[in-house]
């Protein structure tokens, strides 16, 4: 998986997580925790200072990771054959220095992270695009009402605006979570006591992750492998979102629905049908999504049969599932952000949409406001009576439930004063839509606050402490 | 899934979850929902606290499980016909107020947040408790070199506390995370408008939260899934801590290994073979760690297809597997606890382990002791041939080793004062285990700070803000 | 999960296979082998037949599944306090002859083949059910033209028929599949070997399959596992198909489209919404089909996992998912059944989908026909511009394209004899939907054929040869 | 992922099926099938030869996949793009002739069969190299006695023949199961009409299936993806018998077990250990296997979804972990075949094992032996007891044993004459290995009959019957 994208990956692999979870950039990280060691080795006294600069020189000059991966396959993992190299580049001392007290594994998962960290960034950026966009949508829709359905059937009115709030709302959860990710420093050496740093281990740790800017675990986790779980989960949680706001675009472009659009000129023809015009960002969206929680199960599974100080397989079994999970939800993420963020919501089509039941979708509101009259029982007798007679007679609900109305109350013992306008109340939908407009508005004010005020909300992660849990 | 263990339950659901998660406590979740409802609309002031008492008099008396599952197929959930119950059981007003403006949705939603809450909290429990006794293994063999492993080939030298210090490690990270998950109340009515609360919908709500200690979202989460993925990447990460333990355990139980035994009088004979002693505990932890990655994806991908106001099929999907996620979870973590309670590390087995190359695991640290004196190229050269001879001599690695060494100090131009003691100290075992003592150390001070004083630390979770984002 | 059906079942646990897999079946099936291998030890001449008779007789008695399974606690599985149970109740010789030469894996395996075939034989009864109705629905509207979908959008006519034949071939290969699966009878004692059947092991193997009807394999499979993968992709083929009609039933149903609808009088309702009628056996079927995959990796993920002679964890870990896997892909299956069976077209709404776009589903249709008149740039930049104009004019595109058409026919070198007549043509709506209807005959042909001569067809599963791979 | 090899790729994606899932490989499928496509149009009457011929030549240019992939994003697949460019390159009728009647979906889903047919030939003849090593291992180490474990304990003896003879089984059955898979053409045009073929679709589709060597369905198969689930069960299955076999060999390969090494010469030493000799085939095998099982959920998931005439993301999201599972089944079948094909049992370790209880794995054996003589319950005490002695005493079992023995038999009141002799034939461990050499045996006999007449055994896949259902 290299830089240049490949067939499928304009469709499936959009955005920076792509280049980010590239062999160039593994390669690169791989380079960067080398170069990273050696002059935490040099911090910590453990080696000179110029070797360490010569190490670091010799990090900079390109490794082709074609060539690197082959002379792989002989121990199983890419440090081996890369320490080799950076060695036969150097003299002495130096040479000597490169990867000291190191074990393959921890330059490699030390290096996961990063990469994941950079791609992590990037997907995140993209969901809260696609979570700006939707809170734009929000406002500018706040009071527009809408059908809402449930088990796909038309139920009661929301407005587009709480439709567009709970698309952020889960962005931005998903993002926050991502952001609250924090990644740590791999060192231990063979087998995690770090016996080959002659007493300095802890030292050159610390000294690592300040330079990377890594949290400094207590531990080695080279089979205890929670942080790469829990960054699956993250990833899963973040592609669970992008799905669910990518299905209800595809539902609400339908041909027969027709409340948004995507509108980007030149995308979304068909071959061979001129007057398509696919969702094409949604589609490519839900696509990514489709693929995340397998991959999110690999890397648990993986997880959980680490054994000893080194895994015999499950360790290798998480390179490409890691990339490719990042890939996917990445791709996921800045489909959806461009899908929001060039969605047309048609008000003619919504408007639509909420007269195509004739009323009943004020049947809810309807049976509330009855209830005070006639009790539960007898409201929703009464308002369940008037849909199958609508039905029936292929007159509007409305109608209808304006003359059964009409009559129950004229029927009381106390009957109102005005039945008509007690009517019209029962029917005035901009009663139906509840609390929406405050629900968007709180929603919108939640956000401004965090804007505003990064880091003193608990939700949005506070900025992380990196040294963790030491004495 | 009946209150009552099945035929499998005993080896494959375990623990404290299973009956957290049974039908009986499903159905009392739904009432204690409804009756806090009730309280919360009293509270609200839009329902007669009589009437509120009533209907929490009426959610107290006994619902069959079974009677009321057959009588949600025709809705296709429980709380259609719950409601229905309740209210037959009331009178008028009370009636009446029973599910007032709420959805099945909201109470099958927050039932699931308390069913979840109870059996996470047990898996807590026995993550800890498990932690607890991996700690008290590591205090217990800080000192005992033992065999570490790569690739299940032995590698070098740790100490038995080391291994113990990361078990506990894993599972206090992953008991960590699931303590500071914050479930959340539910509540929108039909299409998450509040529209059926005549305008107190979120008072009642706020009510709500507080009755249940629960958080309080912003918006309602019928189809914004991310708290059900975060709770399913969560388990996913215990289990994968569960299972990862307890892969070591069953492979330091091998006969041939045989450096820990469960020791549980009465458990782990076989039907046909009386010498064995199968690690029942351990084995049983496996198993349970290997069912929860499917499952997790399971809960991912229906949290990826939730549309609209209610999901047409991926809500329904959530509630047996994430029943039996916290079921297979909870089983693993309390078999594993019983499994690091009844450990028994075994001394000379241990011991026996570390001879068993001759002396090869001390290969790392000659070479890394040789390095200043030679040069890293030729220590490694050295050492290594020093094993092949060993092999092609059949002599103990270590002898060869020292007659090899005493050679290469004698020929160099500044040779040591007292070369034997040089190759004594390069072959101390005491040195190879690096920085084990103090990692240990590092470890069980971590924890004991946690413990005095817990709510400090930012990794195991603040208490939480009950009210979410709220402007 | 004992056979009372539990508070989601009818839901999510629909159908014959609940039944199938509940702990009294796991029981009886259970007794049934050990009745069966009593038995087979007395035709191969290694236990009188008074003994086996006994043993039958005691295998009659019923077994409690819950005390059993809390005795199945201390040697992790139930052949072992369930084989103590079944001598307790004999004397002597019959109570020695009892279980002998097999291993406690021998039964619960074999078992699980008897359940699993039972379950099967459900589902595939099931599938094939929705099939046939399937099948009927598609000769009933053979020729009803209809608007065929992608990526959600209308593109261009199908016919009903030509959807519901789709829906029947593929319920029907998910069904052959399954009923061209072949359990196999599992023995071989403790490690494989037959060791204490004193030489008789393979005959009283053969005997113990045909007994059971069962497949004797050429090696026992205690850790080779494919037979348990094997079935698992067999249902997660058979969740995949019911979960994909399931899905075009709940959105054929919906309120905007409405093309189908479940008629089965009392099911559907809303708590609140009085004039919903929620398709709730689709939407059971889709819940049922999201909650496969992730139970098939877990069982592959465990089948990747058996070691040497018996699986420290991974056998274990099959008998949940697979019980849970046959129940919701029976559930599933249970549940489209019913959906096909009360499944309603109505013609109306299906030809008002097809007016929807005014014409332009017969875009392509025309841009086919033009191509030899115009070539095919020119035909498909005709009906392209003739889209722009409809939309931009607000005129139906059918009328538009008339127009378009006309002028273009006329402006040729050769222009038709009646320019209007070939307009028509291009336009008409039978000729749209190509070979639909031979499709449809040519389905409904080879379901015919199947029917009539089972057995012949190489894919409907030629009566399976039971003994495998034998010399 | 182009042709070029990554760089996790000689670890992660050995064999040939990564060359033919590459984007090359992907491209060229669609050339191809454009081509075959254009032929099939000329046998069917529908294209002139000469056109399809010049079609057929355009097909031949490269096309970099790449740029294709760029040009997808605007369509969401690089079919539209693909015939652009070819269109571009052909004048008139035959530029007009290109992908005449197809949609896109028939090209990639019929080169997505010819891709995945290749990479499954791959695996399918790397399962069975390393079926072959196994049966020949088999064979060579038919009687040698072996240690048998269960739950990773020492239970009793097997051969290390059978054990072979085990994975044979298991890679033969994954391999037949792979080759009896039957890849179909897809063909259906824009909705599965076939309209667009002016009446010749089925003949086209015929001439189509028959160029390509592909079953020709009954239907389209668009969104009817049992195909897909079928294909991804398979190679789960095959993952998973690699992975089960690979488990084997490391715990075999373990330092403390050491009955088996891989011996390629310059592989598998360490960066810092140099008396290690990992067995990285089976580690990467293993690796391998761990990603299986989440592509496949992946891939079912997908399945379940598609909806009416093309799947709005549940198509796209086939093709990574389509190709990503083909690499990976494929990677770990070719490492897995390496791994058997260098396999060296050590005699003397496994002879050592089986020492290792000092006779305990004869107990099973002894119990058998002693019923006639004494009853079941009698027995099985008399040899617990002399297991407890053993311990207790420090003394090896068999010799306890031999003593208990002696003294019950001659307490008799019918002693043996010889009791000597009846205690060393209880004790034999010739015969405790039960049928072992039998069953090694037959499984070689049945594998060898397949060979010598191939196509003959239902098992081993008759050739297929390519028009699948007709009438």
């Amino acid at each position: 998986m290299t830089d240049r994208p490949g067939l499928f990956d304009p469709v499936l692999a959009r955005g920076e997580a792509r280049a980010a979870v590239a062999d160039e950039a593994w390669v690169a990280a791989l380079l960067e925790v080398e170069a990273a060691l050696a002059q935490a080795s040099a911090d910590a006294g453990t080696l000179d200072r110029a070797d360490a600069d010569a190490i670091t020189d010799a990090c900079r000059r390109p490794v082709d990771a074609t060539s690197l991966g082959e002379e792989a396959a002989a121990s199983g993992n890419p440090v081996v054959p890369l320490v080799a190299r950076l060695r036969r580049g150097l003299d002495g001392s130096a040479a000597s220095g490169v990867h000291r007290g190191a074990t393959s594994q921890d330059v490699v998962d030390t290096a996961a992270m990063l990469v994941a960290r950079r791609a992590v960034a990037a997907i995140s950026a993209d969901l809260r695009t696609g979570a700006d966009a939707a809170a734009d949508l929000a406002a500018a829709h706040r009071d527009r009402p809408a059908a809402g359905r449930t088990l796909l059937q038309q139920a009661a009115p929301i407005t587009a605006g709480l439709r567009c709030a709970g698309w952020c709302a889960g962005l931005d959860a998903a993002a926050d979570a991502l952001a609250a990710w924090r990644p740590a420093v791999q060192l231990g050496g063979a087998v995690g006591t770090l016996a080959a740093f002659d007493g300095h281990g802890r030292a050159v740790r610390a000294a690592l992750a300040r330079r990377l800017d890594l949290v400094e675990p207590v531990l080695a986790w080279h089979t205890e492998r929670g942080r790469i779980a829990e960054l699956a989960g993250l990833l899963g949680r973040a592609g669970a979102s992008v799905g669910s706001v990518a299905t209800d675009l595809v539902l609400l472009a339908q041909t027969e629905v027709g409340e948004v659009r995507e509108d980007v000129p030149g995308r979304g023809g068909s071959s061979t049908l001129p007057h398509k015009r696919n969702p094409v960002a949604a589609v490519s969206a839900r696509a990514a999504a489709v693929a995340a929680p397998g991959l999110v199960a690999s890397l648990l599974t993986a997880a959980s049969l680490h054994e000893h100080e080194r895994a015999a397989g499950p360790w290798h079994a998480e390179w490409r599932p890691l990339s490719e999970l990042l890939r996917t939800v990445g791709s996921g993420a800045s489909w959806l952000a461009d899908a929001l963020g060039h969605l047309v919501v048609d008000p003619d089509r919504v408007a639509a949409s909420l007269d195509v039941t004739g009323g009943l979708l004020l049947a809810e509101q309807a049976t509330t406001g009855l209830r005070a009259r006639l009790g539960h029982a007898a409201a929703k007798d009464l308002v369940t009576d008037a849909a199958s007679r609508s039905q029936d007679e292929g007159r509007p609900f409305a109608d209808v439930l304006a003359d059964v109305l009409a009559d129950a109350l004229a029927a009381l013992d106390d009957p109102p004063a005005d039945p008509a306008a007690e009517v019209r109340a029962l029917l005035d939908p901009s009663r139906a839509v509840g609390e929406a407009a405050a629900l968007v508005d709180d929603l919108l004010a939640s956000r401004s606050r965090e804007t505003q005020r990064p880091g003193e909300h608990a939700d949005r992660g506070a900025p992380p402490d990196k040294r963790e849990d030491h004495p």
